[in-house]
Protein backbone atom coordinates (compact mmCIF):
# COMPACT_ATOMS: atom_id res chain seq x y z
CA UNK A 1 0.00 0.00 0.00
CA UNK A 2 1.73 3.43 -0.91
CA UNK A 3 2.28 5.62 1.72
CA UNK A 4 0.69 9.01 2.13
CA UNK A 5 3.20 12.09 2.10
CA UNK A 6 3.21 12.71 5.38
CA UNK A 7 4.40 9.26 6.38
CA UNK A 8 7.30 9.35 3.42
CA UNK A 9 8.04 12.77 5.18
CA UNK A 10 8.37 11.47 8.60
CA UNK A 11 10.18 8.33 6.91
CA UNK A 12 13.20 11.07 5.59
CA UNK A 13 12.77 12.72 9.31
CA UNK A 14 13.45 9.67 10.79
CA UNK A 15 16.64 8.66 8.67
CA UNK A 16 15.20 7.10 5.38
CA UNK A 17 16.82 7.64 2.71
CA UNK A 18 15.51 8.89 -1.31
CA UNK A 19 15.54 9.41 -3.79
CA UNK A 20 11.76 10.43 -4.27
CA UNK A 21 10.65 9.58 -7.99
CA UNK A 22 7.73 7.35 -7.89
CA UNK A 23 6.79 8.10 -4.21
CA UNK A 24 3.53 9.28 -3.02
CA UNK A 25 1.88 8.79 -6.78
CA UNK A 26 -0.71 11.30 -7.51
CA UNK A 27 0.89 14.19 -5.19
CA UNK A 28 3.39 17.21 -6.16
CA UNK A 29 6.52 17.66 -5.54
CA UNK A 30 8.82 20.12 -5.18
CA UNK A 31 12.03 21.53 -5.58
CA UNK A 32 13.73 23.55 -2.64
CA UNK A 33 15.72 26.79 -2.17
CA UNK A 34 16.77 28.17 1.29
CA UNK A 35 18.24 31.69 1.56
CA UNK A 36 18.72 34.17 4.24
CA UNK A 37 16.36 36.76 4.51
CA UNK A 38 18.64 39.44 2.92
CA UNK A 39 18.61 37.69 -0.16
CA UNK A 40 14.96 36.70 -0.25
CA UNK A 41 13.78 39.60 -2.29
CA UNK A 42 16.38 38.82 -5.27
CA UNK A 43 15.49 35.47 -5.25
CA UNK A 44 11.62 36.21 -4.64
CA UNK A 45 11.86 38.96 -7.98
CA UNK A 46 14.17 36.45 -9.91
CA UNK A 47 11.36 33.28 -9.60
CA UNK A 48 8.40 35.91 -10.39
CA UNK A 49 10.28 36.93 -13.63
CA UNK A 50 11.06 33.43 -14.15
CA UNK A 51 7.69 31.60 -14.04
CA UNK A 52 8.62 28.58 -16.63
CA UNK A 53 11.95 27.14 -15.05
CA UNK A 54 10.30 28.53 -11.59
CA UNK A 55 6.65 28.30 -10.89
CA UNK A 56 6.37 29.03 -7.31
CA UNK A 57 4.52 26.93 -5.03
CA UNK A 58 5.20 28.40 -1.84
CA UNK A 59 7.32 31.23 -0.38
CA UNK A 60 7.74 30.21 3.77
CA UNK A 61 7.05 33.29 6.46
CA UNK A 62 10.77 33.95 7.23
CA UNK A 63 12.18 31.77 9.59
CA UNK A 64 9.23 29.71 9.09
CA UNK A 65 9.79 26.00 9.54
CA UNK A 66 6.50 25.00 8.10
CA UNK A 67 4.63 25.29 4.69
CA UNK A 68 0.90 24.75 3.71
CA UNK A 69 1.89 22.32 1.40
CA UNK A 70 2.70 19.69 3.97
CA UNK A 71 0.70 19.54 6.68
CA UNK A 72 2.59 18.83 10.15
CA UNK A 73 6.36 19.28 7.87
CA UNK A 74 9.46 20.34 8.87
CA UNK A 75 11.90 21.91 6.07
CA UNK A 76 14.83 21.20 7.68
CA UNK A 77 14.27 17.71 8.81
CA UNK A 78 11.68 16.16 5.67
CA UNK A 79 13.53 16.22 2.45
CA UNK A 80 16.01 12.82 2.17
CA UNK A 81 18.92 14.69 1.26
CA UNK A 82 20.12 18.38 0.98
CA UNK A 83 22.51 19.94 -0.55
CA UNK A 84 24.63 22.98 1.53
CA UNK A 85 26.02 25.79 -0.80
CA UNK A 86 28.32 28.71 0.41
CA UNK A 87 29.58 31.26 -2.11
CA UNK A 88 27.98 29.33 -4.94
CA UNK A 89 29.54 26.49 -3.78
CA UNK A 90 28.27 22.96 -2.80
CA UNK A 91 30.22 22.43 0.38
CA UNK A 92 28.09 19.34 2.10
CA UNK A 93 25.02 17.11 1.40
CA UNK A 94 23.32 16.68 4.65
CA UNK A 95 19.88 14.31 5.18
CA UNK A 96 19.52 17.25 7.27
CA UNK A 97 19.83 21.06 7.54
CA UNK A 98 19.30 21.73 11.46
CA UNK A 99 22.76 21.95 12.25
CA UNK A 100 22.68 24.83 9.25
CA UNK A 101 19.51 26.36 9.49
CA UNK A 102 19.44 30.30 10.04
CA UNK A 103 16.65 31.97 11.89
CA UNK A 104 16.22 34.19 9.23
CA UNK A 105 15.43 31.60 6.85
CA UNK A 106 12.97 32.24 4.00
CA UNK A 107 12.10 28.87 1.77
CA UNK A 108 10.95 28.79 -1.78
CA UNK A 109 9.29 26.04 -3.17
CA UNK A 110 8.96 25.38 -6.44
CA UNK A 111 7.27 22.76 -9.14
CA UNK A 112 9.03 19.82 -10.26
CA UNK A 113 8.75 18.13 -13.74
CA UNK A 114 7.80 14.79 -12.22
CA UNK A 115 4.31 16.11 -12.05
CA UNK A 116 4.21 16.37 -16.06
CA UNK A 117 6.22 13.21 -16.14
CA UNK A 118 3.16 11.35 -15.04
CA UNK A 119 0.32 13.09 -17.08
CA UNK A 120 2.97 12.26 -19.88
CA UNK A 121 2.60 8.67 -19.11
CA UNK A 122 -0.84 8.57 -18.36
CA UNK A 123 -1.14 10.13 -21.78
CA UNK A 124 0.46 7.51 -23.55
CA UNK A 125 4.27 8.76 -23.78
CA UNK A 126 7.16 5.78 -23.19
CA UNK A 127 9.42 6.43 -20.28
CA UNK A 128 12.86 6.94 -21.85
CA UNK A 129 14.77 6.63 -18.86
CA UNK A 130 13.99 3.84 -15.95
CA UNK A 131 15.91 3.83 -13.08
CA UNK A 132 17.81 6.91 -14.72
CA UNK A 133 17.66 10.79 -13.94
CA UNK A 134 16.56 13.03 -16.44
CA UNK A 135 19.29 14.21 -18.98
CA UNK A 136 19.46 18.13 -18.13
CA UNK A 137 21.64 20.89 -20.31
CA UNK A 138 22.59 24.65 -19.53
CA UNK A 139 21.13 26.69 -22.46
CA UNK A 140 22.71 29.62 -24.32
CA UNK A 141 19.38 31.64 -23.03
CA UNK A 142 19.69 33.96 -20.02
CA UNK A 143 16.83 34.29 -17.43
CA UNK A 144 15.86 37.71 -16.86
CA UNK A 145 17.91 38.94 -14.13
CA UNK A 146 16.56 40.33 -10.59
CA UNK A 147 18.84 42.58 -8.67
CA UNK A 148 21.92 40.27 -7.53
CA UNK A 149 20.70 36.91 -9.39
CA UNK A 150 21.15 35.60 -12.43
CA UNK A 151 21.57 32.73 -14.69
CA UNK A 152 21.49 30.93 -17.84
CA UNK A 153 18.43 28.72 -18.16
CA UNK A 154 18.85 24.70 -17.45
CA UNK A 155 16.37 23.14 -19.61
CA UNK A 156 15.49 19.07 -19.14
CA UNK A 157 15.04 17.13 -22.63
CA UNK A 158 12.81 14.08 -23.15
CA UNK A 159 12.81 11.79 -26.00
CA UNK A 160 9.36 11.62 -27.80
CA UNK A 161 8.61 9.67 -30.52
CA UNK A 162 7.52 12.02 -33.57
CA UNK A 163 4.37 10.97 -33.83
CA UNK A 164 3.40 12.38 -30.04
CA UNK A 165 4.80 15.58 -29.98
CA UNK A 166 1.61 17.60 -30.55
CA UNK A 167 0.19 15.26 -27.58
CA UNK A 168 3.22 16.24 -25.35
CA UNK A 169 3.23 20.10 -25.96
CA UNK A 170 -0.57 20.40 -25.50
CA UNK A 171 -0.50 18.31 -22.48
CA UNK A 172 2.61 20.16 -20.29
CA UNK A 173 1.13 23.40 -21.89
CA UNK A 174 -1.60 22.72 -19.53
CA UNK A 175 0.19 22.30 -16.33
CA UNK A 176 2.15 26.02 -15.76
CA UNK A 177 3.37 24.81 -12.50
CA UNK A 178 5.15 22.57 -13.21
CA UNK A 179 7.39 24.38 -16.44
CA UNK A 180 3.92 24.60 -18.76
CA UNK A 181 4.74 23.86 -22.57
CA UNK A 182 8.07 23.11 -24.27
CA UNK A 183 10.68 25.76 -24.70
CA UNK A 184 12.76 23.79 -27.79
CA UNK A 185 11.02 21.10 -29.82
CA UNK A 186 13.60 19.35 -31.91
CA UNK A 187 16.74 21.66 -32.53
CA UNK A 188 19.04 21.44 -29.46
CA UNK A 189 21.83 23.80 -31.54
CA UNK A 190 19.22 26.69 -31.17
CA UNK A 191 19.98 26.51 -27.06
CA UNK A 192 23.21 26.11 -27.42
CA UNK A 193 23.28 22.80 -27.18
CA UNK A 194 25.88 20.87 -28.80
CA UNK A 195 25.90 17.15 -27.68
CA UNK A 196 22.81 15.56 -26.67
CA UNK A 197 24.97 12.88 -25.22
CA UNK A 198 26.88 15.20 -22.58
CA UNK A 199 24.71 16.36 -20.66
CA UNK A 200 24.91 19.05 -17.77
CA UNK A 201 22.89 17.30 -14.98
CA UNK A 202 21.86 13.92 -15.12
CA UNK A 203 22.46 10.61 -17.38
CA UNK A 204 22.44 10.61 -21.34
CA UNK A 205 19.53 10.42 -22.61
CA UNK A 206 18.03 7.02 -24.54
CA UNK A 207 17.25 8.75 -28.18
CA UNK A 208 15.49 5.30 -30.41
CA UNK A 209 15.46 6.55 -34.05
CA UNK A 210 12.10 8.37 -34.63
CA UNK A 211 12.45 10.08 -31.17
CA UNK A 212 12.53 14.38 -31.42
CA UNK A 213 14.37 15.82 -28.78
CA UNK A 214 11.87 18.28 -26.70
CA UNK A 215 13.33 20.77 -24.38
CA UNK A 216 11.74 22.25 -21.21
CA UNK A 217 12.72 25.16 -18.60
CA UNK A 218 14.02 23.37 -15.81
CA UNK A 219 13.88 23.64 -11.82
CA UNK A 220 17.76 23.33 -11.43
CA UNK A 221 18.03 26.52 -12.88
CA UNK A 222 17.61 27.73 -9.07
CA UNK A 223 20.53 26.21 -8.44
CA UNK A 224 22.05 27.24 -11.21
CA UNK A 225 21.24 30.72 -10.29
CA UNK A 226 22.73 29.87 -6.79
CA UNK A 227 26.11 29.15 -7.85
CA UNK A 228 26.28 31.91 -10.93
CA UNK A 229 24.90 34.51 -8.47
CA UNK A 230 27.50 33.49 -5.83
CA UNK A 231 24.93 33.81 -3.16
CA UNK A 232 27.03 33.89 0.31
CA UNK A 233 24.75 30.87 1.96
CA UNK A 234 21.87 28.98 0.39
CA UNK A 235 20.65 25.27 0.99
CA UNK A 236 18.69 22.83 -1.77
CA UNK A 237 17.45 19.18 -2.21
CA UNK A 238 19.69 17.28 -3.81
CA UNK A 239 18.80 16.58 -7.05
CA UNK A 240 15.66 13.72 -7.34
CA UNK A 241 15.51 14.01 -3.81
CA UNK A 242 12.24 16.08 -3.63
CA UNK A 243 9.85 17.85 -0.97
CA UNK A 244 6.82 15.67 -0.89
CA UNK A 245 3.98 17.57 -0.78
CA UNK A 246 0.02 16.95 0.01
CA UNK A 247 -1.60 18.71 -2.80
CA UNK A 248 -2.68 16.68 -5.48
CA UNK A 249 -1.20 16.74 -9.13
CA UNK A 250 -3.46 18.16 -11.50
CA UNK A 251 -5.65 15.42 -13.59
CA UNK A 252 -5.16 16.13 -17.15
CA UNK A 253 -7.01 14.09 -19.56
CA UNK A 254 -4.77 12.80 -22.58
CA UNK B 1 -8.61 56.94 -35.37
CA UNK B 2 -7.71 55.67 -32.05
CA UNK B 3 -4.54 56.34 -30.05
CA UNK B 4 -1.71 53.82 -29.36
CA UNK B 5 -0.81 53.62 -26.37
CA UNK B 6 2.51 54.79 -26.60
CA UNK B 7 0.77 58.41 -28.01
CA UNK B 8 -1.54 58.08 -25.36
CA UNK B 9 1.14 58.04 -22.32
CA UNK B 10 2.38 60.85 -24.18
CA UNK B 11 -0.17 62.53 -23.65
CA UNK B 12 -0.75 62.09 -20.37
CA UNK B 13 2.78 63.16 -19.84
CA UNK B 14 2.18 66.28 -21.76
CA UNK B 15 -0.81 66.67 -19.57
CA UNK B 16 -3.98 65.17 -20.70
CA UNK B 17 -6.56 64.21 -18.28
CA UNK B 18 -8.38 60.73 -17.90
CA UNK B 19 -9.42 58.41 -16.73
CA UNK B 20 -8.44 55.29 -19.16
CA UNK B 21 -11.72 53.53 -19.49
CA UNK B 22 -12.40 52.70 -23.48
CA UNK B 23 -9.04 54.40 -24.20
CA UNK B 24 -6.50 51.78 -26.64
CA UNK B 25 -8.90 49.04 -27.12
CA UNK B 26 -7.34 45.54 -27.65
CA UNK B 27 -4.53 46.66 -25.13
CA UNK B 28 -3.98 45.86 -21.50
CA UNK B 29 -4.71 48.38 -18.75
CA UNK B 30 -2.61 47.93 -15.48
CA UNK B 31 -3.35 48.84 -11.53
CA UNK B 32 0.29 50.65 -10.20
CA UNK B 33 1.90 50.53 -6.71
CA UNK B 34 5.25 52.24 -5.96
CA UNK B 35 6.74 51.34 -2.61
CA UNK B 36 9.93 52.45 -1.35
CA UNK B 37 12.68 49.45 -1.56
CA UNK B 38 12.66 48.35 2.29
CA UNK B 39 8.95 47.63 1.44
CA UNK B 40 9.36 45.91 -1.89
CA UNK B 41 10.10 42.75 -0.41
CA UNK B 42 6.60 42.41 1.90
CA UNK B 43 4.80 43.46 -1.14
CA UNK B 44 5.92 41.19 -3.41
CA UNK B 45 5.11 38.12 -1.17
CA UNK B 46 1.60 39.51 -0.35
CA UNK B 47 0.79 40.12 -4.29
CA UNK B 48 2.60 36.21 -4.96
CA UNK B 49 0.50 34.81 -2.30
CA UNK B 50 -2.43 36.58 -3.67
CA UNK B 51 -2.49 36.24 -7.41
CA UNK B 52 -6.51 36.71 -7.80
CA UNK B 53 -6.27 40.69 -6.98
CA UNK B 54 -3.14 41.35 -7.55
CA UNK B 55 -1.94 39.53 -10.73
CA UNK B 56 1.38 40.65 -11.07
CA UNK B 57 2.15 41.81 -15.23
CA UNK B 58 5.87 43.18 -14.03
CA UNK B 59 7.79 44.78 -11.14
CA UNK B 60 10.28 47.23 -11.87
CA UNK B 61 14.24 47.08 -11.03
CA UNK B 62 14.80 49.12 -7.71
CA UNK B 63 14.98 52.91 -9.16
CA UNK B 64 14.13 52.43 -12.19
CA UNK B 65 10.99 54.35 -13.96
CA UNK B 66 11.00 52.14 -16.98
CA UNK B 67 8.67 49.03 -17.34
CA UNK B 68 8.84 46.50 -19.96
CA UNK B 69 5.37 46.79 -20.56
CA UNK B 70 5.38 50.21 -22.16
CA UNK B 71 8.51 51.25 -24.07
CA UNK B 72 9.66 54.49 -23.77
CA UNK B 73 7.37 54.52 -20.64
CA UNK B 74 7.98 57.25 -17.29
CA UNK B 75 5.85 55.67 -14.67
CA UNK B 76 6.41 59.35 -13.13
CA UNK B 77 4.42 60.95 -15.63
CA UNK B 78 2.77 58.62 -18.05
CA UNK B 79 -0.36 57.86 -15.59
CA UNK B 80 -2.79 60.43 -16.13
CA UNK B 81 -4.09 60.79 -12.40
CA UNK B 82 -1.99 59.63 -9.22
CA UNK B 83 -2.76 59.21 -5.76
CA UNK B 84 -0.16 59.70 -2.88
CA UNK B 85 -0.40 57.94 0.52
CA UNK B 86 1.80 58.18 3.76
CA UNK B 87 1.16 55.94 6.40
CA UNK B 88 -1.68 54.20 4.95
CA UNK B 89 -3.54 58.01 4.69
CA UNK B 90 -4.28 59.83 1.07
CA UNK B 91 -2.42 62.88 1.08
CA UNK B 92 -2.51 64.26 -2.44
CA UNK B 93 -3.93 63.52 -5.84
CA UNK B 94 -1.29 64.77 -8.31
CA UNK B 95 -1.06 64.77 -12.38
CA UNK B 96 2.30 63.76 -12.32
CA UNK B 97 4.33 62.36 -9.21
CA UNK B 98 8.14 63.62 -10.27
CA UNK B 99 8.40 65.33 -6.72
CA UNK B 100 7.99 62.69 -4.61
CA UNK B 101 9.95 59.96 -6.41
CA UNK B 102 12.09 58.39 -4.31
CA UNK B 103 15.42 56.73 -5.92
CA UNK B 104 15.06 53.46 -3.85
CA UNK B 105 11.38 53.11 -5.95
CA UNK B 106 9.72 50.02 -6.77
CA UNK B 107 6.50 49.71 -8.48
CA UNK B 108 4.83 47.03 -8.85
CA UNK B 109 2.22 46.57 -12.05
CA UNK B 110 -1.46 44.07 -11.96
CA UNK B 111 -3.78 43.06 -14.12
CA UNK B 112 -7.31 45.13 -14.50
CA UNK B 113 -10.98 44.24 -14.69
CA UNK B 114 -10.79 46.50 -17.71
CA UNK B 115 -9.11 43.62 -19.67
CA UNK B 116 -12.02 41.09 -18.92
CA UNK B 117 -14.95 43.69 -18.95
CA UNK B 118 -14.14 44.05 -23.49
CA UNK B 119 -13.72 40.15 -23.23
CA UNK B 120 -17.49 40.10 -21.90
CA UNK B 121 -18.52 42.35 -23.51
CA UNK B 122 -17.39 40.43 -27.02
CA UNK B 123 -19.26 37.57 -25.62
CA UNK B 124 -22.72 39.55 -25.52
CA UNK B 125 -22.95 40.13 -21.45
CA UNK B 126 -24.63 44.16 -21.40
CA UNK B 127 -22.82 46.54 -20.16
CA UNK B 128 -24.44 48.03 -17.14
CA UNK B 129 -22.25 51.21 -15.74
CA UNK B 130 -22.07 53.08 -18.46
CA UNK B 131 -20.07 56.20 -17.99
CA UNK B 132 -19.89 54.64 -14.37
CA UNK B 133 -17.55 53.11 -12.13
CA UNK B 134 -18.15 49.11 -11.35
CA UNK B 135 -19.21 48.74 -7.90
CA UNK B 136 -16.69 47.34 -4.89
CA UNK B 137 -16.92 46.01 -1.90
CA UNK B 138 -14.22 45.11 1.17
CA UNK B 139 -15.19 41.96 2.08
CA UNK B 140 -15.06 39.67 5.46
CA UNK B 141 -12.23 37.62 3.32
CA UNK B 142 -8.74 38.50 4.79
CA UNK B 143 -6.04 37.88 2.12
CA UNK B 144 -3.13 35.27 2.89
CA UNK B 145 -0.72 37.99 5.07
CA UNK B 146 2.58 38.59 3.43
CA UNK B 147 5.01 39.88 6.47
CA UNK B 148 4.01 43.38 7.30
CA UNK B 149 1.52 43.53 4.36
CA UNK B 150 -2.08 42.50 4.88
CA UNK B 151 -5.49 43.41 3.86
CA UNK B 152 -9.18 42.31 3.03
CA UNK B 153 -10.05 40.91 -0.15
CA UNK B 154 -11.91 43.62 -2.23
CA UNK B 155 -14.29 42.78 -4.63
CA UNK B 156 -15.64 44.24 -7.70
CA UNK B 157 -19.75 43.02 -9.06
CA UNK B 158 -20.66 43.21 -12.21
CA UNK B 159 -24.64 42.03 -12.84
CA UNK B 160 -25.07 39.51 -14.98
CA UNK B 161 -28.41 37.97 -16.88
CA UNK B 162 -29.18 34.56 -15.13
CA UNK B 163 -28.81 33.08 -18.74
CA UNK B 164 -25.18 34.27 -18.96
CA UNK B 165 -23.43 33.09 -15.40
CA UNK B 166 -22.10 30.18 -16.63
CA UNK B 167 -20.22 32.15 -20.04
CA UNK B 168 -19.22 34.92 -17.65
CA UNK B 169 -17.53 32.67 -15.19
CA UNK B 170 -16.23 30.53 -18.31
CA UNK B 171 -14.71 33.11 -19.89
CA UNK B 172 -13.07 34.93 -16.54
CA UNK B 173 -11.83 31.72 -15.59
CA UNK B 174 -9.06 31.83 -18.84
CA UNK B 175 -8.08 35.38 -17.61
CA UNK B 176 -5.87 34.95 -14.92
CA UNK B 177 -3.68 37.39 -15.78
CA UNK B 178 -6.67 39.96 -15.23
CA UNK B 179 -8.17 38.41 -11.77
CA UNK B 180 -9.61 34.83 -13.41
CA UNK B 181 -12.81 32.78 -12.31
CA UNK B 182 -15.54 34.55 -9.88
CA UNK B 183 -15.20 34.30 -6.15
CA UNK B 184 -18.44 34.04 -5.54
CA UNK B 185 -22.02 34.16 -7.37
CA UNK B 186 -25.27 35.23 -5.98
CA UNK B 187 -24.84 35.62 -2.72
CA UNK B 188 -23.21 39.01 -1.53
CA UNK B 189 -23.96 37.83 2.32
CA UNK B 190 -21.12 34.95 1.90
CA UNK B 191 -18.86 37.43 1.70
CA UNK B 192 -19.96 39.69 4.49
CA UNK B 193 -21.37 42.26 1.98
CA UNK B 194 -25.06 43.56 3.56
CA UNK B 195 -25.87 46.34 0.80
CA UNK B 196 -25.29 46.09 -2.91
CA UNK B 197 -26.82 49.56 -3.02
CA UNK B 198 -23.82 50.92 -1.01
CA UNK B 199 -20.37 50.08 -2.85
CA UNK B 200 -17.46 50.81 -0.40
CA UNK B 201 -15.89 52.00 -3.84
CA UNK B 202 -17.54 52.86 -7.19
CA UNK B 203 -20.55 53.36 -8.15
CA UNK B 204 -23.86 51.64 -6.93
CA UNK B 205 -24.59 49.16 -9.24
CA UNK B 206 -27.80 49.07 -11.79
CA UNK B 207 -29.32 45.88 -11.29
CA UNK B 208 -31.87 44.47 -13.38
CA UNK B 209 -34.52 41.84 -12.89
CA UNK B 210 -33.38 38.40 -13.76
CA UNK B 211 -30.06 39.79 -13.32
CA UNK B 212 -27.38 37.43 -10.38
CA UNK B 213 -24.40 39.64 -8.95
CA UNK B 214 -20.92 38.26 -10.05
CA UNK B 215 -17.83 38.98 -7.70
CA UNK B 216 -14.48 39.00 -8.60
CA UNK B 217 -11.02 39.56 -6.46
CA UNK B 218 -10.40 43.47 -7.62
CA UNK B 219 -7.06 45.32 -8.05
CA UNK B 220 -8.48 47.59 -5.40
CA UNK B 221 -7.50 45.32 -2.59
CA UNK B 222 -3.64 47.00 -3.35
CA UNK B 223 -4.61 50.18 -2.57
CA UNK B 224 -6.95 48.63 0.69
CA UNK B 225 -3.66 46.98 1.26
CA UNK B 226 -1.87 50.38 1.71
CA UNK B 227 -4.31 51.55 4.21
CA UNK B 228 -4.96 48.55 6.11
CA UNK B 229 -0.70 48.11 6.90
CA UNK B 230 -0.06 51.65 7.01
CA UNK B 231 2.88 51.24 4.72
CA UNK B 232 4.84 54.95 5.58
CA UNK B 233 5.42 55.99 2.06
CA UNK B 234 3.14 54.92 -1.63
CA UNK B 235 2.16 55.41 -5.18
CA UNK B 236 -0.66 54.25 -7.01
CA UNK B 237 -2.78 55.31 -9.70
CA UNK B 238 -6.28 57.03 -9.04
CA UNK B 239 -8.86 55.03 -9.64
CA UNK B 240 -9.65 54.39 -13.23
CA UNK B 241 -6.61 55.91 -13.74
CA UNK B 242 -4.51 53.34 -15.28
CA UNK B 243 -1.81 52.69 -17.08
CA UNK B 244 -1.21 51.91 -20.55
CA UNK B 245 0.31 49.22 -21.69
CA UNK B 246 1.70 47.64 -25.06
CA UNK B 247 0.68 44.36 -24.28
CA UNK B 248 -2.31 43.03 -26.13
CA UNK B 249 -5.04 41.56 -24.44
CA UNK B 250 -5.60 38.15 -24.61
CA UNK B 251 -8.45 37.08 -27.25
CA UNK B 252 -11.07 34.95 -25.62
CA UNK B 253 -13.12 33.27 -27.58
CA UNK B 254 -16.41 33.45 -27.02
Amino acid sequence: MPETPAELRAGFRAGAGGPTSGLAPGFRQANLLIVPADWAYDVLLFVHRNPDPCPVLDVTDTGSRRTPLGVGSDLRTDLPLYRVWRDGLLVEEPTDVTHVWREDSVAFLTGCSFTFDSALTRAGLPWRYPGRNVAMYRTNRECRAASRVHSRLVVSMRPVPAALVETASRITALIPASHGAPVQIGDPGKLGIRDLERPDFGDPPQMLTGDVPIFWACGVTLQAAVVASRIPFAITHAPGHMFITDVPEPQIAP
